[in-house]
């Protein structure tokens, strides 16, 4: 069975709290007929701060689409190896024990992608599957969850390592001033997320069943505008209203594995505005307190693309609440608009022995 | 056990032959100080003719890259869904069958991926699971057919759906002169794939087993340059060598497999060029004729990236001198640089009986 472990985050030095991004808001479109409901729409996300990969004045600056990609390959190099060293470690595997690299990355264009870097600089396997995925957005992170599981279920002593870079503030487009941009403006954040699907072993969420839901018809709701400029994000305002249609798929999916909905123990949800969380307190018959963690992550780092369910997750383990066979739901949400679903079961913590370098995964179950 | 039907292809109705290309290179690059080299390369490279989504004139403008993505989802739309139609029909199943679509394409770039448009208009179902690859490359073919192969080892009952949209022409960049640049020029082609890989039932190639390499250390050798005006191809003049390197991968994977490389039934390797193919007729010890389909589809059609492999297997079924049980290898080659390869069995072709709506998979066995 797959083992989702304890997930790695990282984000970057340079902070954004929502006074400054309200600020940046009145001083550069001052004159903008909306100014009113986008400062009242970025407040109401509940974003407190964001972290970004460079300073403020840098990243207001466009200084064109491939000198952005170059930031982007730079910062990426020198960022991720950190977290995915920290996440091989929390599923107390090496480099060489993986077997598939998911990376998924919406924010910046590569190819090869840096899964290719990755195995050349830090000793994966030169047999390491490679799958990077740029085009699904927030959903990714998801997807890499659910595309991890069914490689372990394919091959069950197979480990996925999942990474996700997300360098949204990349995707800062001066000239944009819809509201859905300048909202936008106010939301996403800047993360780097890892984790590892262990085949065997493991302490954290044992995957059990996965699902995808596209709700038909609202292809250009998400979506991006690729241009000479690079990609603009373009937000359909109907966004925020998705949940009615989505909680259907998600309760379905849960019911297909004989759980009730309402009756689960934690929730992983990708937080792309509070509105999402509201919703699905509503239509899912949760109490707000089971996002709790989905609306940390959006309060501290903002929506951090692929890497919110990486984050969110990250901190039901730290919470330490959950125990033995404690079951809940996983969810991302993208463009599409596409849902990726899994549910699992809590597997609590194993206390390793003595690693001989022959068997490097033995391990019993400690009593908890 | 997952079998991997007959693939469809479709070429543009707009073609340019090796001497067109020839004359193309002298007119533009006159003064080029190595124009007699390049001359030589294109002439080498065995390719006769090439297909193009737009007639050359057009080809040969740069509209930007905004609007070249526009028109490469315009012909995606247009090309893509009948070549779908007929790799459903090749495999005996219907769009609502279809559980996981693999939407392989590294010369456009559209979020949300194709496969949320192909899911609202072909009538697929609202849980297809979306997996789009875009920076694979010409990889990305071998890729796509072996996350199928997971995908359906994982649930013996899925059924999944690959699609390689290639509209390499849109690559084109009036203003690389590299001796790489113009190279690629004379050997790219456009072209649509789609094949199913059907976890139950089917006829074709039984996939048994599959794996990935990666050269140490070439990540720069095949690769785009992402800039303003789009994605830039970079191609090495190390690159032809590479068979030297890979094949001992290949030779690993199919021995893994309890078989020997130079004595399988058939073999449908990436046709990146010329000296690929023939330096892998001398790393493996195989006969040139081993290697016709992928020559065939490199002399007719061009370097088709991610299609190319599909296109080279089509042939092998056209040819249909496999009998059961004939056993064969197929490799894409891409960035990274990466090899994607799998082995497999020949499935002769079933003979259905009448299909009654409630079990549309019923067949049985032709004896053969």
């Amino acid at each position: 069975m797959a083992v989702l472990c304890r997930p790695e985050i990282a984000v970057p030095e340079n902070v954004i709290t929502v006074e400054e991004t309200l600020d940046l808001a009145r001083t550069f479109h001052a004159d903008h007929p909306q100014l009113p409901l986008v400062l009242r729409l970025i407040s109401n996300t509940g974003v407190r701060k964001r972290h970004l990969i460079r300073p403020i004045a840098e990243t207001l600056s466009h200084p064109g689409f491939e000198v952005r990609n170059r930031i982007y390959e730079e910062h990426a190099r020198a960022r991720v190896p950190e977290v995915v060293r920290k996440a091989l470690a929390n599923a107390e595997l090496r480099a060489v024990d993986i077997d598939l690299i998911i990376y998924v990355s919406c924010t910046g264009f590569m190819m090869p992608s840096l899964t290719a870097w990755l195995i050349n600089s830090m000793g994966f396997r030169d047999d390491t599957r490679q799958l990077p995925i740029a085009q699904l957005g927030c959903a990714a992170g998801g997807a890499a969850i659910n595309r991890a599981h069914d490689f372990c279920t394919a091959y069950d002593d197979a480990n996925a390592l999942i990474v996700a870079c997300e360098f949204c503030s990349l995707c800062y487009q001066p000239t944009d001033s819809d509201v859905g941009s300048l909202l936008s403006n106010g939301l996403f954040g800047d993360a780097v997320g890892a984790a590892v699907v262990r085949g065997r072993g493991g302490t954290g969420v044992r995957l059990e069943r996965n699902g995808s839901y596209l709700i038909p018809d609202t292809t250009d709701w998400i979506s991006y505008l690729v241009k000479d400029t690079g990609f603009h994000f373009r937000l359909d305002k109907r966004v925020p209203k998705t949940m009615e249609p989505l909680a259907p798929a998600l309760r379905a999916l849960v019911e297909d594995h004989q759980w009730e909905v309402d009756e689960l123990d934690f929730y992983v949800i990708h937080a792309g505005g509070p509105r999402i969380l509201d919703d699905l307190t509503k239509f899912l018959g949760v109490p707000p307190v089971a996002f709790r963690h989905s609306r940390s992550t959006l309060t501290d780092y903002g929506n951090i693309a692929s890497a919110v369910v990486l984050e969110a997750l990250r901190r039901v383990f730290d919470e330490g609440s959950l125990t033995a066979s404690a079951r809940g739901v996983i969810a991302g949400f993208g463009p599409g608009i596409t849902a990726e679903m899994c549910v699992g079961t809590w597997v609590p913590r194993e206390v390793h022995i003595h690693r001989p370098i022959d068997s490097p995964r033995t391990s019993f179950l400690e009593a908890s």
